[in-house]
């Protein structure tokens, strides 16, 4: 928690639950990862958080944006963005969403199927493509799947049709995984997309961009390596493999600029017992999985946790949210202790919430209000 | 899907996605169901789908309310409820919530823990309240876990405490889980209920109403046993267990009475292939898990598809929603088949979506808005 955010807490009575964030803090961690990669090109994953006050500040800073869909990038252009700035890196969008991207003149657009560049040679015309190659996702907390990429046989196919369709084939892209803590992730996918990239300048495309994703961690419970190792062990790949002839090359840091700008603070609702004689105590929170923490989905994502009474004497906890969902449990399994003197009514802190927390909220399960929000 | 739903959705050009909802099916659910069981009070469970014309239309036909917190008890007095017809059936309550839903003049509120019922004497005084009691939930596709409800033992000694505190100990409940395809669940729970129920008689506690819970089934892909075989094991097991002295008896359906009265039109976003060979096509929707589908979580509820190919040749699918989220995935390990004439942009429905869906979609995660709603 940062002092600002603290000063803030200790002077407002606020309605919980609430997010609580500190845009200087975002800006701190832009210019240390700027520092870390000075040759590369900074997209804000704009869904990690939406919010005016942080894309207004990036936009200042001169950072550019990857954005999710055609909402995001009229965030972004409202924010102070230029459409050149932004990457619309989705690789699955409604024709109408590209129609509406390409006149408001963004002209950077991902792709992992033959189904998505049609569409893209239709209604983004000439515009440069990038196409997203499936690689592994070892080592990160909350996995990307099969969901998105595309096999490298099929991928050098649709980069030399994109050509044929009068689409500009610029780059290659891959996504290791959110709260990535492998660096070895980051070299392997390189390694991988290096070995196509080759084959296409072969084959006479005029690839010259790498977009090596985001999925840079975090410390929540459990701390990560610095963002300097990542740094380092993405240079030498890139160095090893491409030598002075290095690529334009472009991150999508989300989690990474945004998660310890930010602290939800909660209230407790109950602490109780299923029965006289367990140890465990249940913890109920005035947030939960469908509040904003979904995140917590498989204990992927563990935040930790402030109360009042820290220092005192501990016991074991599981945590769950305020609604009748069975499914709104935070934490069973991972083994949390909270202070014993915990009770009804005291505010408690859940740290590194500033990233993929809002959004999520949901509008009004069991009745209860999305989250607030506080950008300091 | 109703006749007036189809009309509706011949008729108008919407955009998508959107959820239709025909409320007089929720009408003849609702009378169905009073004729299944006309000995026992229903409780409309209001989280499954708080929409004002559903509150409303319930409200005229008599139905009672659960309630999971004070913004939903707020909705149903809005909808002409009157305050005695509300259950308060959340074990999980802020203190301001119950003031609150104490000074609306509620006055039925549940607990399962000693110190929710120290809340409750504070600042329900004198209120009627009943003990959850914890119940396996073998069955059940979307199960309640150990998140709420007090051991038999726990049980026991909280009812006599209340009376102590001041407040009126009226009754026990229960929860077999949302989902529930077995009958075997609700007669083994009453079953465990009935002996602390007149364990509690002896010990001079006014007990006299038992609540059943929710849990009633729908038919989504696979079919479920009839309301009916529900029915007529509950009356069943009330009777070996009570005889002629059968307490007032409450259930809290949501699931069974809005579910089939709503259809999700949603838009096929993109169909591709990881690689050309593989037989699995990728169906990504406009809507998904956080838009408003959170009961694919683990692929447990699994919602009948229809697209205007149907009857045409299949093949197999994975089907996901609009997100960069690699979570958001609806159905992978389930085996959807769906027609190969499907192509981005067809419109495609799904069936028995008028429960648990419109309230759960984030409030704006990708930057996508939630669920449009229409009540016809």
């Amino acid at each position: 928690m940062t002092p600002k955010i603290a000063r803030f807490l200790a002077g407002e009575s606020l309605p919980s639950p609430c997010l609580v964030f500190d845009v200087d803090r975002l800006e701190a961690n832009f210019r240390n990862l700027r520092r870390a990669l000075p040759l590369v090109q900074i997209y804000y994953a704009v869904k990690a958080n939406p919010a005016a006050p942080v894309l207004e500040r990036l936009s200042t800073l001169g950072s550019r944006f990857d954005a999710a869909s055609f909402e995001e990038i009229r965030n972004c252009l409202a924010a102070g963005a230029k459409p050149a700035d932004i990457s619309y890196g989705n690789t699955i969008k409604k024709t109408a969403a590209i129609r509406a991207a390409y006149a408001a003149g963004v002209r950077l657009y991902a792709f992992d199927s033959a189904e998505e560049l049609k569409k893209l040679a239709e209604n983004a015309p000439g515009a440069q493509v990038y196409c997203r190659i499936l690689v592994a996702n070892e080592g990160a907390d909350w996995p990307l799947s099969r969901k998105f990429g595309a096999e490298i046989g099929l991928a050098r196919e649709l980069m030399l049709r994109a050509g044929d369709l009068g689409l500009d084939p610029c780059g290659l892209s891959f996504h290791v995984g959110s709260q990535q803590t492998r660096t070895a992730s980051y070299e392997a996918a390189i390694g991988r997309v290096a070995m196509l990239f080759t084959d296409l300048i072969e084959a006479g495309v005029n690839v010259r961009m790498l977009n090596l994703g985001g999925g840079f961690p975090v410390s929540y419970r459990e701390s990560v390596p610095p963002i300097d190792n990542f740094a380092t062990a993405i240079m030498d790949a890139m160095t090893a493999h491409f030598g002075n002839q290095l690529p334009e090359m472009l991150i999508e840091p989300g989690r990474c600029l945004v998660a310890d700008a930010g602290v939800v603070a909660s209230e407790v609702v109950l602490v109780s017992r299923r029965s006289y004689n367990d140890p465990v105590r249940w913890v109920y929170l005035d947030i939960g999985r469908f509040g904003g923490l979904a995140e917590t989905e498989n204990e992927a994502i563990r935040y930790r946790i402030a109360t009042p009474h820290d220092g005192g004497p501990i016991g074991p906890v599981a945590i769950a949210g305020p609604t009748c969902d069975g499914a709104d449990i935070l934490y069973q399994q991972t083994p949390y202790q909270l202070p014993i003197a915990l009770v009804a009514g005291d505010r408690i802190l859940l740290e590194g919430t500033g990233a993929y927390v809002t959004t999520y909220a949901s509008q009004c399960f069991n009745g209860f209000p999305p989250l607030a929000e506080h950008y300091l």
